[in-house]
């Protein structure tokens, strides 16, 4: 299976993706990594006994964060992450992975490899780590004005991902909104309700924000303005916390050695909020294996982005959201 | 000044309400308590030597939390809601407090106290511990589907009362969003960022969701549906995480010891997120004083309630508000 890793795009490109990448080729069965870049700054980090065995593609531009997407794609018909969808939608490589601007992923997908039938907008779907493992909120970013069927869709399609990538049976999908009781919300989110229970999925009713941390839902729908807000509240709540717990509980020479003795259990923690051991989100209901990381991710990120996409391939992610839409339909 | 508290609204009502009105009839100066409900259930939760102190505005009825608001306060014309914002609207009391329903208590207020000349809709201002002390966020529940202009009279009624209440000198307005870039966002915030640019106010243009808890604004602006989101994930997220850590840092005899050397740092957090501390959320838009409190609240919280409707009165903020909007539409 061969995966394409856009080497130019992130806060650490290339040195952290490549080093992400090579990790992958090297533990992961069955995994062969095309680096696409620019061939000699990708080379600098490939070390000489390795040099014979990664492939790198070469193309010769990079779509900075601050473009403006699908200017900047049509411009740069060779940027790293317009070749890398490519050569999956040539069937070159079975999937791509990227943390450069997600704007620009998501419009050399939409253009590049063209949504499934069926499915009117893609969502960025990403996992969650709550109190009872990694969940998955969708949309995070694709699509900030939603229609109630959209949310319809996203349900649709993470709860094939969450059965098949997260392994649980029959996966609880629950809408986000501001009350648990039926009728709550805005207009959109009532009209999704109404769908949702109509459909065939699972489906356990509204959720608060307050639960979302508990994990009491396996998937969580919403539209992408609020799941973008959503996670980064999160994201910076987890931050600022343990930022203030570090101060707190080293303010003074007593509360510095309970510090160390606590130390092993705060990196427990520290493990478990980390992003990067959820590897990357993938971009659902387009037609074709494109990962979306942080913008900041490093090696470790990669590396397990590079294992999601290779479980989305060996999940027929595609194929069964495909079968779910027929079967929906013939509903 | 008189506070009318209605004694019948919330989760710990009537006990824990009124042992927060006590305290504040207690330790504020210049302040009288009107307690609004049923005067037996009320009479077990004052002590005998303060009966002859504390006025019991008698009414017979009450509104409990499934009940449908506005049908709600129609039926029950004599519900503790709707008589405590009756006395306001009427000048016996200068504000109200409650812990009941949020829905009834909006509606009271909408109905009974009617809005502020020039609100198209009432927000509900609730003030968030931050990195940088207590910050504002709103609208967190009174209006899901809101209009640009709408989130312009948010930005300049929190601004007022940033200024009033928190005695920040020209509060920095903030646009809650999904990039930090002018033109991100839904249709909704794009309008309403336009808006915002255009007006007088100290706009410091769009922050995103990480940025919430590291206090970077001091008056976030949004919907009512993302607010509500908002401020309950981050509940969750500190109830969960210190649920997390309390059970990570005393899973061994070595970490129960290093737990008990940093528990006055954790104590010390605890006290800076909890909400209890800094009292109601006003309803603010409205013609009158209304102070919004957690369903949850215990003594702490009421005590702080009061002491907020108190700074609103003493602020002038209905007056401020109604000079804002007079300058606002003269320029």
């Amino acid at each position: 299976m061969k995966i394409a890793v856009d080497a130019m795009g992130g806060d650490h490109a290339p040195g952290e993706i490549v080093k992400g990448a090579l990790k992958a080729a090297k533990i992961l069965p069955d995994i062969q990594i095309i680096l696409v870049g620019q061939k000699d700054k990708i080379d600098l980090h490939i070390p000489e006994d390795l040099k014979s065995t990664i492939e790198i593609y070469e193309c010769s531009e990079v779509i900075e964060m601050d473009e403006h997407p699908a200017a900047a794609i049509k411009k740069k018909k060779d940027a790293s992450i317009v070749v890398a969808t490519r050569l999956v939608k040539e069937g070159y490589a079975n999937a791509l992975v990227s943390a450069g601007s997600t704007g620009a992923q998501m419009a050399s997908a939409l253009l590049g490899l063209g949504r499934i039938k069926g499915i009117n907008r893609p969502a960025i779907c990403t996992v969650l780590p709550t109190l009872q493992g990694g969940k998955l909120l969708l949309d995070v970013g694709a699509n900030p004005d939603a229609k109630p069927e959209n949310l319809l869709q996203y349900a649709m399609m993470g709860s094939i991902y969450a059965e098949k990538i997260l392994g649980l049976k029959s996966p609880k999908v629950a809408l986000l909104n501001i009350g648990s009781e039926e009728g709550k919300g805005n207009e959109l989110v009532q009209a999704a309700y109404d769908l949702l229970k109509q459909s065939s999925l699972n489906f356990a009713g509204n959720i608060e924000g307050r639960d979302i941390p508990y994990g009491t839902a396996d998937v969580i729908v919403c539209d992408a303005f609020v799941g973008n807000i959503v996670l980064k509240t999160i994201e910076g709540m987890s931050s600022s916390l343990f930022q203030l717990i570090m101060q707190k509980i080293t303010a003074s020479t007593i509360r510095k050695i309970g510090a160390i003795l606590v130390k092993p259990g705060l990196k427990e923690i520290a493990h478990m909020l980390d992003y990067s051991e959820y590897g990357g989100a993938p971009l659902l209901g387009v037609d074709g294996t494109s990962i979306i990381c942080h913008g900041s991710s490093k090696e470790n990120a990669i590396f397990n982005a590079v294992r999601v996409a290779k479980e989305c391939i060996e999940g027929q992610i595609i194929e069964k959201i495909v079968d779910g839409l027929e079967k929906s339909t013939q509903k």
